[in-house]
């Protein structure tokens, strides 16, 4: 029940980022306030706060501030730029323009992610190369990692070591479809190419491994991990961050924020405004390793509970429908 | 995504049984019958379907029928006896009389599994071999297992692998408290001491690790693994069995049955009469390696949302508070 503590490990929070995906960011400035200040208390190295975006592609009518997360919302929450925690955003290939970052010493922005496709590597590149020389710390997470062959993984992480001074590379297990053995082979995989740099891991909850595959990566050597307060994020959600930070033993971590700010927002949030965790129609996305879209059209029906006529309806080839 | 099929597993259901220590055994006989059929057409092994125990002991109007599982009402539910999947009771230390058995010819019971503390391991061997001897099939679980030293623990094996006929002995991780590497580290040692005998594990789920502890069970050796239609169980519940078909990736097995039955009745149970699954105040006794008891107190109380009060209350020496 205990392991030995590893300094190099660090702990990236994605909850209003990935949560955000479930409201579309439409969350009250309090909430917001309350994970940032819990993390800060907790110890959590990183906090991902949300998109950055252009208004030029999203409408703001219909999305909340996170998924623009604007330097004066930031701003807003943090008060003052924290010394112990670097804050970042998050953008996808084709959602973003330079003109969207000031240098960065003008922002209380430290790190920016790259949210790629393993066929879209060569903008990730670009896009990640662009904020490293605005002065911003680069990283790049590749999508869908269960759906890509390897042969094209080693090439595309090739091209990354080559061209970038990104920090990291992360695993993105977006479908929730890999299992431990998976997690294990893909790490190894990403180490094996990876020399100069670290790699992370991020994985979903789809079949209650979130966390298990978490704890897989940083034993295989990933030294990055994304976990979201009470495991908050699209469909099944996230590696929780209160069992992540119980489970590391590093006594700089505190898991008592943590459950301070699920008890005083995250239960209010799970009963009346939003839902994320291990659902069934979420299950068998992961393990058909399907995008979630169908279950969460699914939950959004009057059939929202028929699980085994979804199944069915998933697995029965068109011609028999 | 795959594995290779290991045709030595034997997949072993507790939902009735397990799932009864929250409303004492008070399913509708509808109910267990839906369970029970579902189960016989996904292919599980075998059906452990309550506890048996004497009526001496407890009172048959407080609990329901499964806290005694009769020999009519397992008749009643199976109608005849099945071919392809055994059915079984639990029996615990001193809560059973050798004359709650008939003799097996007699029975439409296959096996009975002996649940002990390691310090009961005597008492336990008495009745495996007292209930082998009617001609059952005899298993023995150890509770509590993430409490014991290893030392004793290697003693109780011991006495087991030499004076008992039982099939399997199987690591019970009662408090959710075990990490991969420690269900690695007892399944190796089991499978040391145990030359005769196999090894079964049994998880919870207050960490989110039933699913992933029960794999890694498999990998370091167990070849019984239980499991529950949806992870129902006390607490935080127990590992999915719709999980564990799915992975097990075996053509014997079909997870479909299992949804149905989930659509069909668990729904409904879970949201209006039973609570199960991964809460906090499980998950903060799962991490302390405590007893649930604490916890379904506070879920039974006012104070069930009160996650970081809890948390204080059970880790602040006794003299602060």
């Amino acid at each position: 029940m205990s392991m030995i503590v590893n300094e190099d490990i660090k702990v990236v929070d994605c909850t209003v980022r990935d949560g955000g995906l479930i409201n579309k960011w439409k969350f009250s400035d309090g909430m917001v306030e309350a994970v940032y200040s819990s993390l800060l208390k907790s110890g959590v190295d990183y906090m991902e706060i949300g998109y950055r975006a252009s208004e030029k592609l999203f409408d703001p009518k219909e999305y909340g501030v996170w998924r623009f997360s604007k330097e004066e919302k930031i701003r807003n929450v943090a008060g003052r730029k924290p010394d112990s925690m670097k804050l970042g955003v998050m953008v996808d290939i084709g959602r973003v323009e330079t003109e969207d970052f000031l240098p960065k010493e003008e922002s209380f922005v430290d790190f920016v992610r790259v949210a790629t496709y393993l066929k879209d590597i060569a903008k990730a590149v670009e896009i990640a190369n662009i904020v490293g020389e605005l002065g911003y710390e680069p990283f790049i997470n590749i999508m869908a990692i269960s759906t890509v062959n390897e042969h094209d993984l080693a090439k595309g992480l090739e091209q990354i070591e080559r061209d970038t001074n990104v920090t990291a590379v992360t695993v993105v297990d977006s479908y929730g479809a890999l299992y431990p053995d998976d997690v294990k082979y893909l790490v190894e995989l990403f180490r094996r190419v990876l020399k100069k740099k670290r790699t992370g891991f991020h994985g979903h909850n789809n079949q209650q491994l979130g966390f298990a595959n978490t704890i897989q990566a940083l034993q295989s050597g990933a030294t990055f991990c994304d976990a979201t307060v009470n495991g908050i994020g699209r469909g099944a959600g996230n590696c929780p961050m209160e069992l992540l930070l119980a489970w590391l033993k590093n006594p700089k971590y505190n898991m008592e924020p943590i459950l301070q700010v699920i008890q005083d927002h995250f239960v209010r949030l799970g009963k009346e405004e939003i839902e994320w965790g291990y659902i069934i129609p979420y299950m068998i996305t992961g393990i058909l390793n399907e995008h979630p879209r169908t279950a969460i059209a699914l939950r959004d029906s009057e059939r929202k509970d028929h699980y085994a006529d979804f199944y069915r309806q998933l697995t029965t080839p068109e011609c028999f429908k």
